[in-house]
């Protein structure tokens, strides 16, 4: 008998590849369509303003965004803008950073750039006598940057440019991408395809597509973005070096040019790999003369090379633990030799025993990440900073906030997300994340009494961090529309969006990223608006049920298995028995995982009687014929949820259809193949969840519907 | 979160080369030690005999014994012996075949030899005045090969030599072994290492590790191979064309010098994929003439070329099905072809729905080979073999014999084993077969009545078919003991003692081979014998119970995972859940698995008080309260026999340390090693399937073990 099922299976679906063509249109366009205006309304109100566009500066960001907008503007308006040095027109459009030329300065009240940060922006529209200027302002040359393509979004949203007066200023210092991409082409947990940054080992020649990527991530804010996966192997362990960085810095070039600073994803024992020496102790002088030096050498190439991002004593890479040192020791030595650069250390707290044993019951993943990090605060060099996950174990599709946040005044941290949809369906299914992210950045730490929230933490408001904000592993690959799913564009979007303005809502969100992406047809917004907004709850539904996670197959992470995990090393246990399931992590007779909580999060948590229904499996070990607040049995809960969840992924396909003929049909057929794969596979996962709650607890379903 | 544990561990465990170093020494030499006489009485007698051979004859067969003779004598002795054209000494061994000279037809009744298989031989003292001759005389070369190995055995197992009166004659006319050998150097369920056969998709240069491995086949009575996997992908597609069979050529002739045919698994679709035809149906005349062309054009290569060896229409393998054919239709267009040549078509009947829907209790795996083969009796040309695999399922540890065996009284028939221990611990656990062998050969279909055993089917003699026997699939690799396990070189050993007669007895396989691999001291003979004897029944006791198979992980099939096949689309289920087990096989209101067996069979397994105990979840679905014959409940069967099994298997590692010193400590220590791995993944065993079962009928130990 030959191989595994579902990971055969698994493999084959995948191959059904998608490789980008230049040019392919609307699936590679994403939010940045730019498709022309037939409303001869807003035709003409956008045309009266376009026509002519002043740009005195002159520098590589600024080029970037007056490149956008005479893109932008011609392609939706159908005629190319007159670029003028001077603003002679009646009515015209002006970009630039303020403090550089009268130009601007005269135009606009300074004071309105003090309270912003370096990125942040103004766009006014004002009118002196008879001549209109539209202001796009950049406190820096990245803010106009911003400013550009935030104009662009209001020409695409079809809103009025003629009393405009914005000010943005983004929330979060960082707002970064990870990359998992590895040099051989491959993206550990990649759905869209190969790498756009390499292949065969080496860095890719194909430098158009960074671009066009770079381009996405600046429209909606991002400044950051590490380019290799952090599981760093050997080949990648020689992208600091000079073998590498002439190529690297070509990288570095294009996103500098949008904004976007470089970093790179290091392996701890560099200096014994690539450096000869017989160790990687931190506290080792030599280690810390040859972190120096290759630093040094990094800067020789990439003047603004933004720093490291470590995995180290995780899931067998190695760090500091092998040297009987702790994690601040491990990263201050690399955080000495990038200080005098300005560049950081980005130190992963996913660090846990991955070689637990299932029968014991006392150790808990959930609590490694505040033992290893919280006993540190305050041991960590200023530019070093904490990248925590938004959850203690590994972006389920629903998971408690990390108790981390907020437990580390003195030491600066930072969020990490989940674009690419790992346990969440894999871009085979459509789930919006926005809300899921949401829910994370708006959690109440009470770290420092209320409004203590998690999106208080990380962009640094709550305890004065020097370096912070929210970082993500991107969902992008070489397939023609980036992310396999032509919606999980959304994410992409959507989690952008947020670094900059956590404050956002979904809807706002969904809202503007719909109309850029598909146009404006009613239906057509409102429809796939709400197949996003539904979208999460529903893959919940018919995947794992009240928090406890996991049950999926083993190695890929897709699809239904129960006890995938049950018996493994990876401490992600759910200890179902015949009478009932959950994880006991309270602090009374539990693993104590809900005193890492601050009051009153800990006493909810701790409570069976307040801990909410969607988090009980998470935190306690419950009979089947508990009752949730809902008022349903957990375990027809189980069932109710996973035969309502495929009866909702059937819905998504409802409203799919019923857009046929508004949406081109490149996009409707590969989405609607999509929604018609999910619900397929939603059907399985139904089944063998139902089947094995049915055969475990012999309680049949209320309703009697087909359990197997 | 990254990879899966159980294939990670795995992958990492098997890293734990053990490559050839050649001339290496016992472990190398696997039951050809041929180590010194020590023992003078031994030394004296076998010294007198073997002082002079005569070998009038000479061909290649003819040479290799005269090899090994010279070899195995100079080796056990101490000095080269006297090979002569002439009798003149007064004791003397004599070699050849007879009816070829005088010399030896004059010392022997040739009517010994009318009922002797060509592979038959005589080995004989006879003493006429003064003159002793020891004669070693085959019906043909062969013969005489297989009687020098015979004679080897007898020293090397201290038989006295001066009064031996021997006929042998193989039961089965093929004596076979299957290489899953792919040409990239891989071993599909290999677990000694790399292939010894090809590395780098190209054929081995390294011939004399092949030759080594054809004189130890030989010296157990082998005589057929086919060199490459069943499953034939790209590159091993085209063995059968002239980039390959030069190569192909050389490694048959290494084969005929020791009496082994040379056969190859192809691939069904290979008049599309190397002929450029739009179709392989076989009967589209342009498909018959490319086939015919190509054996043609394999045998100027290899005129003795065995045939070929055909996985089709399974498991994703191409096949006749795609037509609309049958598998006679597919098989008899390529026995056509072979026919001129005396070439056989070996059509493997492991063809099963494996995209099977797990939801769908009806469909049974179990029946699929009789279902497809048994209304085809009669319809395959005379060389056309069905390979039959011994259960119905795939090798598990214990499954009830194929009901297809005896149930075409009209076609060719042979038996499947696997010596590699895909299912039976992967040769990182001790697990000896040849007890479970015998149990099939012996067990009795009752096709023509009573005595209808399986082994009479298959050697041709109950319906006397033309072409028949045993197959394996083999257990070697490059690692330098061959099978990884030392100990598991009995199983090769043992099986292909078997194949050449069915009748030895499990015990005197055993202490021949102990004898032959580690020598005389009764305790080493006592003590390994027991450990082999009794490793089955361990290994059975601490892994999946009474019969239901499976419950491995997926993919690698190595250690427990109870749920690992039971949502997939394998057809491998145990339906467990919180009332009983197993799987319903009866005519009365099962899948009527049971109705393929001929009675009494079928009646025995149909009743759930005749059905055996260790074959009752295959047959039966029960309560785990269920009593055996045992007396015992079959939850409390499950308990104690997978406690006691991890006992059995710290007993081995006893008897085994009882040895220390007696053995060489590079094999002593190997040994050990994985006898220790042996006992903690028998632990995990035990644990795995004990806590899944206990918290499922939430029935606890009688004994109040430690269960989780």
């Amino acid at each position: 008998m030959r191989g595994e099922i579902s990971l055969e299976n698994y493999k084959e679906n995948r191959n059904v590849s998608n490789e980008y063509v230049p040019n392919h249109g609307n699936e590679y366009a994403c939010w940045l369509q730019y498709n022309k205006i037939k409303e001869s309304a807003w035709m003409e109100e956008y045309k009266t303003w376009c026509s002519n566009l002043v740009v005195v500066e002159n520098s590589e960001v600024i080029n970037s965004a007056k490149a956008e907008l005479l893109r932008g503007i011609s392609s939706m308006l159908g005629f190319n803008p007159s670029v003028l040095m001077e603003p002679q027109q009646k009515t015209l459009i002006m970009l630039g950073t303020i403090g550089k030329t009268d130009l601007l300065d005269n135009r606009i009240n300074k004071q309105e750039f003090e309270h912003l940060n370096p990125d942040g922006y103004v766009i006014k529209t004002v009118t002196v006598g008879e001549h209109n200027r539209l202001l796009l302002i950049g406190k820096t040359e990245k803010g106009a940057l911003y400013a550009a393509f935030h104009l662009l979004r209001l020409m695409q949203t079809r809103k009025h440019l003629h009393n405009l007066d914005i000010i943005q200023n983004p929330k979060n210092p960082l707002r970064m991408i990870n990359q998992w991409d590895n040099m051989d082409g491959s993206i550990e947990r990649g759905y869209a395809g190969k790498s756009i940054f390499y292949e065969n080992n080496k860095i890719t020649t194909r430098l158009d597509r960074i671009k066009d990527y770079a381009r996405l991530l600046s429209s909606v804010g991002i400044n950051a973005i590490a380019i290799n996966n952090v599981n760093v192997h050997q080949v990648e362990t020689k992208l600091t070096t000079s073998e590498f960085l002439p190529d690297v810095a070509k990288i570095a070039d294009i996103f500098r040019a949008y904004g976007i600073r470089t970093f790179l994803s290091i392996n701890y024992a560099s200096p014994i790999q690539i450096g000869n020496l017989p160790t990687a102790d931190p506290l080792e002088p030599k280690v810390r003369e040859w972190w120096r030096e290759r630093v040094e050498e990094i800067y020789r190439y990439i003047p603004d090379f933004g720093g490291f991002l470590v995995k180290a004593d995780s899931e067998h890479r190695p760090g500091p633990f092998t040297y009987n040192r702790n994690h601040a020791d491990g990263a201050n030595v690399i955080a000495e030799a990038l200080n005098p650069f300005g560049g950081l250390v980005i130190w992963r707290c996913f660090v846990y025993n991955c070689l637990q044993d299932w029968r014991d019951r006392s150790t808990d993943r959930a609590k490694a990440a505040y033992d290893h990090f919280k006993p540190l605060d305050g041991k960590f060099l200023d530019n070093v900073i904490l990248q925590i996950k938004n959850g203690p174990m590994d972006f389920q599709v629903r998971e408690p906030v990390s108790p981390l946040f907020g437990a580390m005044e003195n030491t600066n941290q930072m969020l990490e997300f989940q674009i690419t949809q790992e346990y969440t369906g894999q871009q085979r299914h459509l789930c919006y994340l926005v809300p899921q992210w949401k829910e994370v950045l708006d959690f109440d730490t009470f770290a420092k009494g209320e409004e203590s929230t998690v999106k208080r933490i990380v962009d640094g408001s709550l305890f004065q961090y020097s370096n912070c904000g929210i970082t993500a592993v991107s969902n992008i690959g070489n397939d023609t529309n980036w992310t396999g799913h032509t919606l999980a564009q959304a994410n992409l979007y959507g989690y952008g969006r947020l670094t900059w303005d956590p404050d956002l809502s979904s809807e706002e969100i969904t809202d503007e990223w719909v109309r850029q992406t598909f146009g404006h047809d009613p239906l057509v917004v409102e429809q796939i608006g709400k197949m996003l907004m539904d979208s999460w709850r529903i893959y919940e539904n018919y995947t794992s049920p009240l928090g406890i996670g996991w049950m999926v197959n083993p190695g890929h992470h897709y699809g239904p298995n129960v006890d995938g995990y049950e018996y493994s090393v990876w401490g992600t246990y759910h200890y179902a028995d015949c009478h009932g399931i959950g994880v006991n992590r309270t602090v009374k007779d539990g693993t104590g995982y809900t005193g890492q909580y601050f009051p009153p999060n800990a006493q909810i948590y701790e409570s069976l009687e307040s801990c909410p229904d969607e988090l009980l499996l998470f935190f306690h070990h419950v009979p089947y014929t508990h009752r949730l607040k809902s008022g349903k049995t957990v375990i027809q809960h189980i069932y109710d949820t996973h035969f309502d969840g495929v009866e909702q992924a059937e819905g998504l396909k409802q409203r799919w259809t019923s857009l046929k003929g508004k949406i081109d049909d490149a996009r409707y057929d590969s989405v609607l193949k999509r929604l018609n794969e999910q619900i397929e596979h939603a059907r399985e996962w139904r089944d063998v969840i139902n089947t094995y709650f049915y055969r475990k607890s012999g309680i049949p379903d209320e309703q009697n519907r087909t359990i197997y």
